[in-house]
């Protein structure tokens, strides 16, 4: 089963309580993808960078199994820049600066060897973007997943529905869930987002976990109790990335697999918050990995049998 | 095994979004006592009301298996009331008023029949009055569980100190660990609680449901997400109740045990918070419960086997 995933590509520069960083790497698909490659291999990338973007970090890109003949390299442009500083409590930021650069004009072009993936993540991005890669896949992937965020909700809500109606899974968070169906309650919210299009919903809480709604069905899923939160960018795509990678390996997307797939992820996300940027998630090893997900399983996992 | 439950049995007023009280009957022993008898007989109330506390809900205890000889009714005074008024989150709260009445001194007597209980239960009070209802026990229970407030950390701290320092769990919410260890990170703060006395740590997170702590292993378990909660009053009591009522039918106080006890506790602050005060967790039948219970086993249970 292959993958494919679209999304940014990026920069970013992170202030949190614990520390400061120049420009690092960052973007919606740069998580996804490495959070993916410890679960599956043929991760096909599409995506947008200037050529300031460091070569070095696409090899790091290809050496984690992830094909990047679909990320465009504009020449004497710059990559999309993204600066924030997130406040004591770090479950909230203020953007300090933005800089969409290439992403003004991205056209996701879709090499014909990507053509055949058979999963699409849409990582956060222009709603329209996101459509037009649908748009452009000859065959429907058997499941698509779309991330998004409150500003497109804020700027480009008609847009948003339409590629909403598009989609089998949608992630959100908390806050993005109660703004887009109007419902304080996440139950209501689940209900009348899934009437908007995708089956399923998950909805991202950060330290609080995760919560996964079919129309019938609820799953629950902690964040992983941690000594320090050092980082929280990436987290959300790093566990979307965790997801879909279980999903593409398992070729199974049944509830069951799905609420396993949800563990996945936030196994990975919990690395992704303990160091800057994506320098916890390049170069795990396999024991790291199953380590952290036994942990999950114990954190959770009690006896009741009722008769 | 028999099951000591101290603490308060109280009226309420309560505003909430949904609608609002005339005096109800509160109080965290209430609470305990009646989300304990779901799980096992022969629990003994100690508190005090006045003689404006309606003899129909002693009554109502007594059915419901509590024993309340221990409960003193004290002529020509008035029973402890609180009244708040919820913000529209439902996780915040104004106190409107407080009449200490009765509980100015309270004097907590323990009937001789009760001497032989091999659990305790705390509910929140004064931590000398919680200390003294300790030491009037001839043998030291099995078990000591005590709740505790924000209130007695910032008036009452080294009396705090003292009686934690007596028992074995101690349940207080996400706020209070972290004022009470200085720490931020509840994991953090679980183990310099932890250093302070008690074995066990419960960290009730209200919506974001509970973890459990003791020096080497964690334990988590959500709340149900809910279509809506309409009064979050006693729900933490209501929780305490259900975790000491099943370990007082197991007799079993193992952390596996535990787990299954938050489960139970957790269930019964589920139905808890579905209507007004006590309302709801008055007569409800065994299916109900067990019903409830199987939708956190499907909430949170899921099949990962690693090798």
């Amino acid at each position: 089963m292959s993958l494919l995933v679209v999304g940014t590509v990026a920069f970013d520069a992170i202030e949190t309580p614990f520390g400061k960083t120049d420009k690092i790497i960052g973007g919606a698909a740069t998580y996804i993808s490495l959070a993916a490659s410890y679960f599956t291999g043929n991760i096909n990338l599409v995506s947008v960078v200037g050529d300031d973007f460091p070569a070095a970090t696409i090899k790091d890109l290809n050496r984690h199994g992830i094909n990047t003949d679909g990320l465009q390299v504009k020449k004497g442009q710059k990559s999309f820049f993204w600066s924030g500083r997130y406040h004591n409590d770090m479950n909230t930021r203020d953007t300090l600066d933005t800089q969409l650069n290439v992403l003004l004009d991205f056209d996701p072009v879709i090499p014909e060897a990507y053509q055949s993936c058979e999963m699409l993540m849409l990582g956060n991005l222009m709603p329209q973007i996101q459509k037009k890669v649908i748009e452009r896949l000859h065959n429907r992937p058997k499941l698509i997943v779309m991330d998004t965020m409150n500003f497109w909700m804020d700027t480009q809500m008609a847009s948003l529905m339409e590629t909403l109606a598009m989609v089998d899974v949608l992630t959100i968070n908390d806050a993005e869930a109660r703004q887009l169906s109007g419902e304080y309650s996440l139950v209501k919210a689940a209900q009348k987002i899934i009437g908007m299009g995708p089956q399923m919903l998950i909805i991202k809480k950060g330290e609080h976990g995760a919560l996964l709604f079919n129309k019938d069905q609820v799953f629950f899923a902690p964040a992983l109790p941690l000594e320090d939160v050092f980082d929280p960018t990436g987290a959300g795509d790093t566990f979307a990335g965790g997801f879909i990678g279980h999903l593409a390996r398992t070729r199974d997307i049944s509830f069951d697999n799905m609420k396993r797939a949800i563990i996945f992820g936030s196994a990975m996300a919990s690395f992704c918050v303990e160091k800057f940027g994506t320098e916890r998630i390049i170069g795990l090893n396999q024991e790291e990995v199953d380590d952290r997900v036994q942990e999950f399983v114990d954190l959770v996992q009690f006896d009741i049998t009722l008769v």
